[in-house]
């Protein structure tokens, strides 16, 4: 996860069970309805894109889901929401189980999001910038009707260019802000955040989504990070230039894509707050989770129609999240 | 200073060197030009209180002040901003010689601010809060021509109760908030400081300072709390709530104070951000201190001279800042 280098600088462990589930399988790994669990926890962003997308394209009856619960020790993440602790499809406790199952004494870190192949229980990808793409590409057979175009063809060089920089800047520069060593690799990262937040806001000023006139795996990715920024990022990353509800362009878009189906109702506030405040002993010794900031402003009206697009293209939105896989009423925002 | 009961709250070491300094010296220690030495840090709410009086007062030339760096090791403040990091007046390093001189080995924190017998180098009183009252009531002979009444006779009760309130919730709120010792204590001291902040919000939506039509000793109490609000209580203390600048009637009123000669000049942003972030390793253990917030909002227009008010009464503000006191220029607002 995460590694401070000898400069003070937050390096990010990329090293990923690469493993592809594929249409035709060529990693030997087919995709087939019901052979695999996605497991994810609310909390971590890199796996709150993985539960966005799988239910914008209606996968949630093809491919089951398995929740963490916020918090896990060095070792792993755990199925400590499931009663006793263990997960109901794959019958362990540990996340580390399924990995070790795969790689006896697995030596990388414990990701979400991961994909489990249930009969063997063994972890086939946590990959988690490929998981979404295959999800769009890959799965295309299982989609619902109306299923967006997330990753479409003529738009994934600019979706790729965007989805780069927003990662490099964005989703790992707040960490990288965060888990600084040194004053100046937090100085410097602080300005590499926040010149990628300008630039995003320069953009979406014109435009209501990234890339096209449609929501994309683009959108998904910046989402993900915006919804934890006033939370978490701006206190215990120090990521404080502003908050993101004083950046007016950035936290109309934030709200409109929250306020789409299939992204506002996948986020879990309070499990988000508990997951850093509790798990970051180093930067956050007490683990007191703070109680704000107030969220009541996610629902409030954004007015970015008037940019025109059209959420979901010639698609549909999503119905009502599954059964089963709400997020709790306390826990959202408003 | 800081100590965390066995229940996981705060509790402010109270124990203070309590002999005053007054117009007819009964305890020795009588009001007398050139005499005594103010020892503050730019950082520290309590000594920003004596700032700002000292220099509403125009009390200057008649009380000298040594300005100590702003952060300290567990022993003692410093003056380490000094050339030689010596006090050219008293001659030491450490502020906790001046203790030790009036007390051997003295056994309690050592604090700003404090006043020093310059004759003698011993420390007479580090009781912040009748500090400014004596500047206001006993050092009157040596007051400025227009200096304004700050604690003036028929509003004292008031501005007492105002103030104990103030102090309670508000000055000692916020270190209730950051130095809890588990979830609960915090959550206590949280709903306490917001349910004063939303008090004071009311009362200060109908006029324009806390007691009378003028500013007073009540004033200058909540002022230095609510100056390093969004730089340090937000974040370090987890007063997340909302900002200072998100609480619209409280920020004008920040803002209002702010730009009264006396009160903004005497703020020292960058000084204050790297005191309780370097200071406080039990809560930042890094020590990185944030770059944000910005700051300029600070010297926008704040629309309080609606509400009436004559800030010095039927005095006059003071004039510049006395040379060699100045905040320096990049550790301003705006």
């Amino acid at each position: 996860m995460a590694y401070v280098n000898p400069k003070g600088d937050f390096d990010r462990d990329t090293d990923y069970l690469t493993d592809r589930i594929t249409a035709d399988g060529r990693d030997g790994y087919p995709v087939e309805p019901g052979r695999y669990r996605l497991v994810v926890a609310r909390a971590c962003p890199w796996a709150n894109r993985a539960i966005i997308v799988r239910r914008l394209l209606g996968l949630e009856d093809v491919l089951s889901i398995g929740f963490c619960g916020p918090t896990h020790d060095e070792r792993s993440w755990t199925f400590d929401l499931d009663p006793g602790g263990v997960d109901p499809v794959l019958g362990i406790h540990y996340l580390r189980d399924a990995y070790d199952k795969r790689i006896p004494d697995y030596p990388k870190g414990v990701t979400v999001p991961a994909i489990v192949d249930v009969p063997t229980g063994e972890v086939v990808t946590n990959d988690f910038a490929q998981i979404t793409l295959d999800l769009s590409t890959e799965w295309t057979a299982h989609h619902r009707e109306g299923a967006p175009q997330l990753y479409p063809q003529p738009l994934r060089a600019e979706i790729d260019e965007v989805a780069q920089r927003i990662y490099t800047e964005v989703n790992n520069g707040v960490y990288r802000c965060g888990f600084a060593g040194s004053q100046d690799a937090y100085d410097a990262a602080y300005d590499r955040l926040f010149t990628a937040l300008d630039w995003l806001t320069e953009r979406l000023g014109k435009q209501r989504y990234l890339v096209g006139d449609t929501i994309t795996e683009a959108d998904v990715r910046l989402f993900t990070t915006l919804a934890r920024f006033d939370p978490v990022y701006h206190g215990h990353f120090k990521c404080n230039r502003s908050k993101l509800t004083e950046l007016p362009v950035l936290w109309a878009y934030a709200r409109d894509l929250f306020q789409t189906p299939g992204f506002g109702d996948t986020v879990d506030f309070v499990q988000i707050k508990a997951h850093y405040y509790i798990v970051h002993t180093d930067i956050n010794p007490t683990r007191v989770v703070p109680k704000g900031p107030e969220l009541g402003g996610w629902l409030t009206p954004h007015g970015r129609e008037a940019l025109g697009g059209r959420p979901f293209g010639d698609g549909t939105p999503p119905g009502p999240t599954k059964p089963g896989e709400e997020v709790p009423a306390g826990h959202r925002a408003g």
